[in-house]
């Protein structure tokens, strides 16, 4: 009952970031033939990963180590750092939750970019930060900017994803290692690296795990295909990493996920595979888009952001008739990226049905 | 780095509630031959709900349904409430985080008993809370002195397991019935029901779904054997079960573990066969205390509790003495309770090498 929350709990919406597929599908009564909405691998986890969770499976009535060591150790060995630069937590959401709870206070400045992931401006309304939020430019998120903004606004956190979600667009990294430089002494930046293993060569910056001011963030939900097992972990000082045992949910990881990402990332050959899988499907999805007449912007991720060449009513139009055709895509949400559609990454069948029913619903949108 | 760090999360300890069997084998470098501390449950789930998340682990590209639709919609109809009447989350561990979050701030009263569940002091003092500790009575928490402390502190929340964990007492329906007839206005119950699918019956009370001051919490991680799955639920008024999607993880929960959720609920007859191995298995575990001197504690939970007649020093030595056998138990933390020592429900293989183990670690524990 609302008399027991706190006040600022009591002001928060109950909310949801992103509605999911399946909501949208228990509204219409149709299962989505193509399901390209969320930034999913539909090239799926190595089958390796897939026989570890089935064989941990039996086990699942061990809670997980809280430790997540083994799991720790692979990751320390594979970014070159010691473990005690990892933190693992479910998802890069669960981690921005933590770091928010974790630096900010009410009032605290934070920056962000305008139009940039929802959830990161939903855990810092939920523990009450102050939102600055710069202008894309050319459709890129703008380092110099927000640099700017967060000296004038002395924030602690700077969030910066590259590549970035929702355009697709990236820096190289000498870029991002510039803005580390320029960075007021005090702010963190969240660097979200959640596509970075999707993203062209040079374009991951050299940081030292050291660096005080920078806590990066990778996820086993994109390149890796295990979105439904939530695994993420951030790389950072190892002061920074420690202070997540401050309020982490110790035994959250589950075995079943542990084992999951453990052989994910083992599968190096794997995720090779599905680095080339999604250059030959971007180029593909490009394709589609230019042959009816839209223009796709470069991506570096999973997915690829359409320019429809109108303004957001029409962009959500268009979304709004290849969701009636069966295919779930989602769009920017905030002008002017919303003249936009966003559009993952998918198997052949998944970009032959996009390919038959986009003509369809551009001519439907009018 | 510190300086980023709230006031307050600067001052939390970096820790970790219970250390993980899996750390405790790694120091010593040997498997523990019988898993007895972490009231798992080593009966396991039921088989369909293992094959239900070997079937969803292929799936597990697709991020869960952040509605948690069909589960939410089985236990609603399980619990004979609505849908709206429920809180899934990353078990009850991630629950207690979620509410503590939702209703604390800095100095909140809270009471809780002496020497009960750490995990749920962890999160109120995550959160900032006062907490006031009330002794355990005859080896079970004390009711009356809770309300009793709620009253005189303020408290916002109150906090009581039953049956209780880590003595294994239980009250019966009626006398936590009165409990809630008798909390202040001020206070919300936080009924932690982990256990209660292997309680005796007549002990679990009638509440109504709709009570604006109990919120009940559930768990498939005891009687359904999912513990590494991690799924819990809370049992609430509408308005509080909504409160949580203000501040939780909306895609947290997986969908491998969503599946296997969905399937141990539907299998009841494994949970009854459970609760008849759980009475076995108690009687049994019982008796090997009896022959070796020492007082069970009658248990409604799937561990019991052991006094060993002295003090927690004596206790300690057991345990320890134990653990360098290959056998992982657990004790109560703090006097005096912790003249006992808490041992999980084992299969008739565990149960074997305890019993075999037990007078040996006595001799040499003195």
């Amino acid at each position: 009952m609302s008399r027991f929350l706190t006040p600022h709990a009591a002001r928060l919406p109950s909310t949801v970031p992103f509605t999911g597929p399946e909501a949208l599908e228990r509204r219409s009564g149709t299962p989505f033939r193509a399901r390209l909405g969320a930034n999913e691998s539909l090239f799926g986890p190595s089958p390796k990963a897939v026989a570890a969770m089935q064989a941990a499976a039996g086990g699942a009535w061990m809670y997980g180590d809280p430790e997540n060591h083994d799991l720790k150790q692979a990751l320390a060995a594979h970014h070159s750092v010691t473990p005690a630069h990892i933190a693992v937590g479910p998802g890069i959401d669960g981690l921005l939750g933590l770091i928010c709870r974790l630096t900010l206070e009410p009032g605290t400045p934070v920056v962000t970019s305008l139009g940039a992931y929802p959830t990161f401006n939903f855990h810092v309304a939920g523990h009450g930060g102050s939102l600055t939020r710069v202008p894309y430019k050319h459709d890129h998120e703008d380092p110099e900017a927000l640099v700017f903004a967060a000296k004038n606004t002395g924030a602690r956190l700077v969030y910066l994803a590259n590549p970035d979600n929702p355009m697709g667009s990236h820096h190289p990294a000498r870029v991002i290692e510039d803005m580390v430089a320029n960075l007021p002494d005090h702010s963190l930046l969240i660097l979200d690296e959640a596509y970075a293993d999707l993203a062209p060569p040079g374009t991951v910056p050299a940081i030292a795990a050291d660096h005080p001011q920078v806590i990066r963030m990778r996820t086993f939900s994109k390149g890796y295909g295990l979105a439904g097992a939530r695994v993420g972990y951030a790389i950072t000082h190892p002061e920074l990493a420690l202070a997540f045992d401050k309020v982490r949910d110790h035994f959250g990881m589950g075995r079943v996920s542990q084992a999951g990402a453990l052989a994910a990332l083992r599968d190096q050959d794997w995720l090779k595979s599905v680095q080339d899988l999604t250059l030959a499907a971007r180029t593909r999805l490009s394709a589609i888009a230019l042959q009816n007449g839209l223009r796709p912007l470069p991506s570096a991720t999973n997915f690829v952001t359409i320019d429809c060449g109108r303004d957001g009513d029409h962009a959500g139009k268009v979304l709004a008739e290849l969701g009636r055709r069966g295919v779930f895509i989602r769009m920017p949400g905030i002008a002017p990226l919303d003249r936009c559609i966003r559009i993952s990454l998918g198997d052949d069948q998944a970009l032959d049905i996009l390919a038959e029913t986009l003509p369809l619903a551009l001519k439907a949108a009018g």
